[in-house]
């Protein structure tokens, strides 16, 4: 039997304020949705990881910050602050690529992209670096919990916008996921042909936050993006499910 | 000043005929739009690139295909037909990289993923290889002119599912698109706080493919998604802007 999909509407949720260290990012979600005429249960909520990293406290003041040698050799190479790359380098546990200003690495929880995720725009002061929260998935779940009712689960996805090999320009993915698989399992079901489709496993929690990327450009002020109408299902986190095993990896 | 983006839908569309050489798929794309009450005026069309590929024909009989001895020997060494080797080694420019089953290729467009993207599921026949299109930009704009009328543009990008480095899964891509800049350009406007923001630029048509993806999974029968209220604006194809030129990438 075929599952229709059925239209999905994605609502950029306006309204939150400047979110600081210890804001109770779950109610002021939830108010600014409520505001909005914007019903929760049994929709995906894309949270920016921007605001989940500041309600976290996962700031660095610059000013606190003594670069060693390293970052002061990058720094000077690239013409870059070297207090702030002492801190991605902190929050590295490898340099992938080194090049034209650019420093790719792997973070600790295993993500590649650039400078570690750490990031100076839209921080709340000048010489402020924000990082990627310490365990993504885990914020995710407890603002899925805390977002969640007994009219329904509410799923979180937590995104950041990440460059990648070959293709120019940011899409948002997956840093974080709770209340739904982040990757579809499709491999057993047939194609429309009856041939058993072998290597289709969508990437749903990256589908989900590179969807609502197309609400969140920076300049906008939307943190948070609604999904109305999307069939999730099970659970997951995105360590686990969607960061590719070095072993497996052929671009380590 | 602030733009408030307003709220997506994206619509499925179902019903499209079995795609065959020479089929007139903007008409196909007209009528299940019409038949679904979907006014494409002003609305971003997602097409899989599978029926693109099939209407212009971009298929082979493996029946047909001789392998040279490279294919013979991958073929050999991962245990894959090697005619279908052979048809992806035709369409590829190099191999990125050959391991476990997997081979990694640049196309002759520049595209770099798995298999040149020649695939057999959703084919028209058991041993039927279908390619990606020779100029997927060239298929975009030409879909792209026969669906805008006077009542207003309508974009369209032609998706693929692609795998990536590091991360799990697959998600859309554009391969093609006509009627809206690829990538949007925030360098130059202000964060939140005053700050020019540097390195954000969205690359749109892969996010509209992405967000398409979610209603596009292989077994549901859904090869056009509708997105409907996204401010598209400029123009561009995915060649120019997306498609990393060697000299700037650090992954090659």
């Amino acid at each position: 039997m075929t599952i229709r999909p059925a239209p999905l509407r994605l609502i950029p949720l306006f309204g939150l304020p400047e979110i600081a260290p210890g804001s109770d990012l779950a109610g002021l979600i939830r108010d600014a949705a409520r505001e909005q005429g914007v019903a929760l249960a049994g929709c995906v909520v894309v949270v920016c990881q921007k605001i989940v990293s500041k309600a976290e406290g996962r700031l660095v003041d610059l000013a606190d910050v003594t670069p060693g040698e390293l970052a002061r050799e990058i720094g000077a190479e690239h013409g870059r602050d070297p207090r702030q790359v002492e801190v991605v380098l902190r929050e590295s546990r490898r340099i992938v690529r080194r090049g034209r200003g650019v420093l790719i690495t792997e973070t600790h929880h295993g993500f590649v992209c650039a400078n570690s995720g750490v990031d100076l725009s839209n921080a709340p002061g000048p010489d402020v670096a924000v990082l990627l929260p310490v365990d993504p998935d885990a914020s995710a779940k407890r603002l899925s919990d805390a977002l969640s009712t007994p009219a329904g689960r509410t799923p979180v996805v937590i995104s950041d916008t990440f460059g990648r090999p070959w293709r120019e320009g940011l899409v948002d993915v997956a840093l974080g996921s709770a209340g739904l698989a982040p990757i579809r399992d499709d491999r057993g079901t047939m194609d429309r042909a009856g041939r058993e489709l072998q290597v289709t496993q969508p990437a749903t929690a990256d589908q989900l936050a590179a969807a609502a990327g197309l609400l969140m450009w920076k300049s906008a002020g939307v943190p948070v993006v609604v999904i109305e109408g999307f069939p999730f299902e099970g659970d997951g986190t995105v360590r686990r499910a969607l960061l590719r095993d070095s072993a497996t990896d052929l671009f380590r």
